[in-house]
């Protein structure tokens, strides 16, 4: 059965969008559509013109007789703009202030279509790079971390709080909370992390950076290696930030309980660089 | 600017793909593409053949001033029948057998790609029904409550074992678990789900269903209503189910700890008809 290239435009979009950071092979499309490997070539072409122009990604060619197309999301930067400043109106909602100056956030985190588009912006920052694994901590980081591994094409990594039976072996640590300076404990099951992998830590709060920051001293436990840290919401006013380099949507700069006002800004997403 | 029939086709599918359960007016690609209603239409017709025709799912056309058009995922039986297959053939895999005849599911569980399909799949029995939460319970169930809630275009509502601070105030429940038959807690944050909300429930794993079942009790404190229960894996050889009607993808029949064998089934996909 033949296919118009109509058809296999359509069909190819949603084959790549769906298979992010995986090399394939033009031989695959060619044979799913009964079609001439040329054709399959001029139908990418219009795919890579038409997703750039449109922020949707970048379709990189890899030649060669091992060589295929990869897909990568690549958020524009005007669609990234449209998306921060709506967050930060979201965040800055004054009914979401809870006792003690805490947020209600699960308005935010609860919203599937609001995590697709932080998770692909986190992505477009990394997906040029070589991210093996995505880690987080349980509860509030988990949608994030699945909504960016998605688009990278790599497994999450879930420390949680407590061993549970059902995670075999496990590491465990402890470290010091930034804010409350307490020592609490993370656990992760052994065969979650393999060994030497490349990992970025994704969280969607990030005050002094304590958890992150155990995050990392857990890694070291699986000879992994920090690649980057993303989070949604980083808090400014800070006495001492345990971490150096991450990349964040929003800045929390203030929360005036009396007055009801929560102040936010853009994150450092467009200067980030690394 | 002006966009040529195979620009708009790529565009499109990528639109509606990420945007599923949401009425879209032709005005509105009418005007992105500046391009003429009728054009838009034949567009459309393409692009609901090619995604009935590759079981991505359907596209319905609402037909008057107010309509427009609609996108639900449907994986087709084909596809369906494979995926479930090779989450079998995953889950019996004996290296995942732990101490206990407990199983290791993180590989699973952990694996975007694997999520993504087993959302879709749950999303295809739901995705005509009036959904408008998706409920899970934390850890576990958080990917594949997301996964779904993605494709369903609804909030996800994580009830908790312990209630924190950033929930705000919350409505705790006892329960007893099937299979232990221990009181246990859990926890809601009263602000995540709306009252008369229609919910699906989604979990990874369901022994006797006490967990589940649990669930269902929320909801009644929200006075919200019971829309359908989805699972990953079903545990048969229960001697008491505590759960009527529910969807499986996988049914677990037996773990031999001695053997090192895990036998496993397909759900109730395929006979599943509500």
């Amino acid at each position: 059965m033949k296919f118009r290239r109509s058809e296999r435009l359509i069909d190819m979009t949603a084959y790549l969008l769906e298979h992010p950071r995986q090399l394939v092979p033009l031989t695959y499309f060619a044979e799913k559509y009964g079609s001439a490997k040329s054709s399959i070539s001029e139908d990418l072409g219009i795919i890579k013109e038409t997703f750039e122009q449109r922020g949707i990604g970048i379709l990189q060619t890899v030649p060669g007789a091992a060589g295929g197309v990869k897909f990568y999301v690549q958020v524009s930067e005007k669609k990234a703009r449209a998306v921060i400043e709506e967050l930060c109106i979201i965040m800055a909602t004054p009914d979401r202030l809870l006792p003690g100056g805490y947020l209600f956030m699960n308005d935010i985190i609860g919203n599937p279509a609001i995590v697709q588009e932080v998770g692909r912006l986190l992505a477009s920052a990394f997906a040029r790079k070589n991210i093996e694994a995505v880690m987080t901590v349980a509860t509030k980081g988990i949608p994030i971390a699945y909504a960016v591994a998605n688009q990278l094409n790599v497994p999450v990594v879930i420390v949680r709080r407590d061993s549970k039976v059902t995670e075999g072996s496990t590491v465990s640590i402890n470290y010091v909370s930034g804010s409350s300076k307490r020592i609490q404990t993370m656990v992760l099951s052994k065969r979650s992390l393999a060994e030497g992998s490349k990992v970025l830590i994704v969280d969607d709060f990030m005050k002094a950076g304590g958890t992150v920051n155990g995050m990392i001293n857990m890694l070291e436990e699986f000879n992994a290696e920090l690649a980057g840290i993303a989070v949604l919401v980083e808090s400014e006013n800070i006495e001492e930030r345990l971490v150096d380099e991450y990349l964040s949507l929003v800045r929390l700069s203030d929360v005036d309980v009396k007055e009801r006002k929560i102040t936010v800004s853009e994150g450092n997403y467009f200067s980030y660089k690394e």
